[in-house]
């Protein structure tokens, strides 16, 4: 067996939507692209032979070498006879910017008050519970200090309960399982966090995407998939979306509301991201404008704490809640306590407010300078959102550019991002990227941002030439 | 809506199986009085009207109104007219003895080892790192240290690799999720911890159970079933098999592997109970005897340290573990990362090596304790397996002693058990229950079981008494 199959291996047919509009080889091209851009497939690793591959994937073989030819025009692979293929791209080490993950900075995570909660949780008399066999619905201390917490801040109704899952990643999974059934509809953003994308597409959801614009998503388009598809779920982010950084305002908070209870699909609120606004007044969140009970509210404590603690959580009416624990008990009986218990001291303590303070003064920081960077260098004609807060702002290069196509340069230059495509439901526009700013220090983000414009002017300038030149044969 | 159904919307209709020989009036009663008996449902709790439920699974309401008879007659349920069915129950408080729960002994928990190791990572340098996202695959120094022991020991092959799950439930999931579509075949063992059994039928597996005896699966009737079923996987417990407390013996393990590979199935070693043998020689586990590879192996840290830690993981062929990997990246991104790094470091210093010596020599007294007790206190004619090791055996009690049956008259003296109806696959035996002495010290274990004695003795007396009443009309 070859030995690099551990990595393609991660793509598997449930990946590739033989129905989608984007062609086969294009799907595994992107597939085996993202792995090497996140580090899954290394520098100078083999890949399999095209032949092994497309048997192991079902794929038809010309399939198979078109994705690889793409990936060497690229300089994403190298091609030696008679060896086979090779992986042509090195990680961002220290010295390369990544624009590529939405995860909070390393160096501001509070190490110091992080150590001396864990010190308090395992002195104190819990320890021993917390070690034991725990609830499928999660740590019994922490849900009720969430939910009093809900209570206090109107975002639970008097019938809604809690559930304790490993970060929001498995509240989308445990939804998928729930309520939706193979070939039912689910209405999300496009784009939107390819994740989330994922896990419904893998449970054999109809997916269904609703253009995003600048002020979150498109409310008439939203409301002709309702009247046509008749969606199970209706999944929204209200702040800061993944990846346009877009906030819903409020009127359109209270039609989605109002929408989702007119065509009886059940609301599913994203607001991992509300905790990181950078300027603003905060809005309140659907949940909170719903009065009559029924939307399901998805928090986390990763984006605003310690990702590698995996724990989210959901608040929801009693029955729905009941379902996903269900759920959640075949999928891995509950989540780890250990880290429920130190999340739930690091909250009661206060640190969690001080760290989150400190998190949002240095987010807005980076959020001023990812803009300026981009006014400044991004090319004329370039488009972006500009989110009030979360990580990720999205941008749009002129046409022609293909922010995919320009990734390797890019990368030439040591700066990293995520093309367009990763997020794309439906619609997909080449020329569209996302540009994480939150894991960056200004400086970084200013000058990540000035070798981006370099080389995406350049690809600009160089394309308006050749088109010039092109042009002028026709006009003898 | 009704405040219960939260617990009764714990009964899903994916838990319930039409095509089962087991109706679904008792069905439905197995799943709320384990409800009731694992503490989800509380004493004095309404359940919701026979109606309500039906309409909610979709049930006729006969079905309910038998199931909550039955619970009636056992005295889980009391019904008041115009108020509804409360739930008549308490749960084993400190001064009851239950041998319903297959998990470690608290007292026994290594704090002040545990307390040092969780200081010792959280001071470490790489304590920034584990905060931060990490991978599908687990975090990687732990990962390596895996699979370096299992290199040792045999274990690995290799072409294998490993992968950190959310203990071994997770394991169980995934592989559902990444080899078994609906309809596809599962071959178990029958009786079989409902944890395992569940995750399958819920996956819309069939499931198939091989009969066990003292010394494992019935390998006529495996190979019957391969032949006739060709399942996608067979899943075979070595050790201490819950809830039989069976361990395989050396040519049954050859066997198996011989009948895997012949009919071409997926074989998973569940081996999480394989490190507490406390009597005789430990044997090869079958991944160890495989030397053409291919066999997945389950293991756990939560067995032999501390189950609220939610760490297993899986050994098996890369081109696996990367179907694997791919599936827990949908479910919940990665494993938390805290946990992982203590399990490490508790390991690599030896201390894990020390707990296990400790926990073995415990459940060696816990385990004579509970022999010598069921040849003590139970009736003449009742049957126990002996295991020698792991933290469960299984009874069957004389006939036509009901093991569900006596379960409310256990409680009342403040003793409880797991009737051997939740772990039947296809065969059931009303005699048989399931005692867990693992987490009992042998006092409690002596005094439980001469409690239960009592009740299944008196029992036996008053039925034999009763039948030769009935017998004598026709004698005359």
């Amino acid at each position: 067996m070859c030995y690099l199959l551990r990595y393609i291996g991660m793509v598997t047919i449930s990946q590739l939507d033989v129905s989608s509009e984007i062609p086969l080889y294009r799907q595994l091209y992107d597939r085996i692209a993202e792995s090497i851009h996140n580090g899954q497939l290394r520098n100078g690793e083999r890949l399999p032979a095209t032949r092994e591959l497309a048997v192991q994937l079902g794929l038809n073989r010309t399939t198979v070498s078109a994705a690889y030819s793409l990936l060497e025009e690229d300089g994403l692979l190298k091609g030696h006879v008679g060896r086979g293929s090779f992986v042509n791209f090195s990680m961002p080490a220290a010295d390369r910017i990544s624009f590529a993950s939405s995860r909070p900075a390393e160096d501001h995570f509070p190490l110091a008050e992080f150590q001396e909660t864990c010190r308090e949780v395992i002195s104190a008399p819990e320890a021993s519970a917390i070690l034991q066999l725990g609830s499928p619905s999660g740590y019994g201390p922490l849900r009720q200090y969430l939910l009093d917490q809900a209570r206090l801040s109107g975002e639970a109704a008097p019938d809604d309960d809690v559930l304790i899952t490993n970060g929001c990643q498995q509240a989308l999974d445990l939804l998928q399982r729930a309520f939706v059934s193979s070939g039912e509809g689910v209405v999300v953003e496009d784009p939107v966090y390819h994740g989330l994308k994922n896990v419904f597409i893998r449970g054999g959801a109809r997916l269904f995407g609703v253009p995003m614009g600048e002020n979150g998503l498109d409310l008439e388009q939203l409301g002709r998939v309702l009247i046509r598809e008749r969606p199970k779920i209706l999944l929204v982010t209200s702040n800061f979306q993944n990846p346009t950084g877009a906030t819903l305002p409020l009127e359109a908070r209270e039609s989605v509301l109002r929408m989702a209870r007119e065509f009886n699909v059940l609301l599913v609120e994203n607001n991992i991201y509300g905790d990181l606004r950078y300027e603003g007044t905060p809005l309140p969140s659907i949940k909170q404008l719903d009065v009559s009970g029924g939307t399901v509210l998805l928090r986390s404590f990763s984006k605003i704490a310690f990702p590698g603690l995996r724990v989210g959580w959901v608040i929801a009416p009693r029955a729905v809640i009941a379902r996903l624990a269900e759920a959640k008990q075949w999928c891995d009986l509950h989540t780890d306590q250990l880290s429920q218990a130190i999340l739930l001291r690091f909250a009661v303590s206060g640190r969690l407010a001080a760290h989150a303070s400190n998190v949002r003064t240095a987010g807005a920081a980076r959020l001023r300078a990812v803009l300026a960077a981009c006014e400044k260098h991004l090319p004329a004609g370039t488009q972006f959102t500009r989110p009030s807060g979360g990580m990720s702002l999205w941008v749009k290069l002129p046409d022609p550019l293909d922010a995919s196509e320009l990734l390797s340069r890019a990368e030439q230059e040591k700066v990293t991002y995520l093309p367009g495509r990763y997020f794309s439901v439906a619609q997909f526009d080449p020329g569209t990227l996302r540009l994480s700013f939150g894991g960056l220090p200004p400086s970084q983000i200013e000058a990540g941002l000035a070798a981006l414009g370099k080389v995406f002017t350049n690809e600009l300038t160089r394309v308006r030439k050749a088109n010039r030149f092109e042009a002028a044969p026709a006009m003898v």
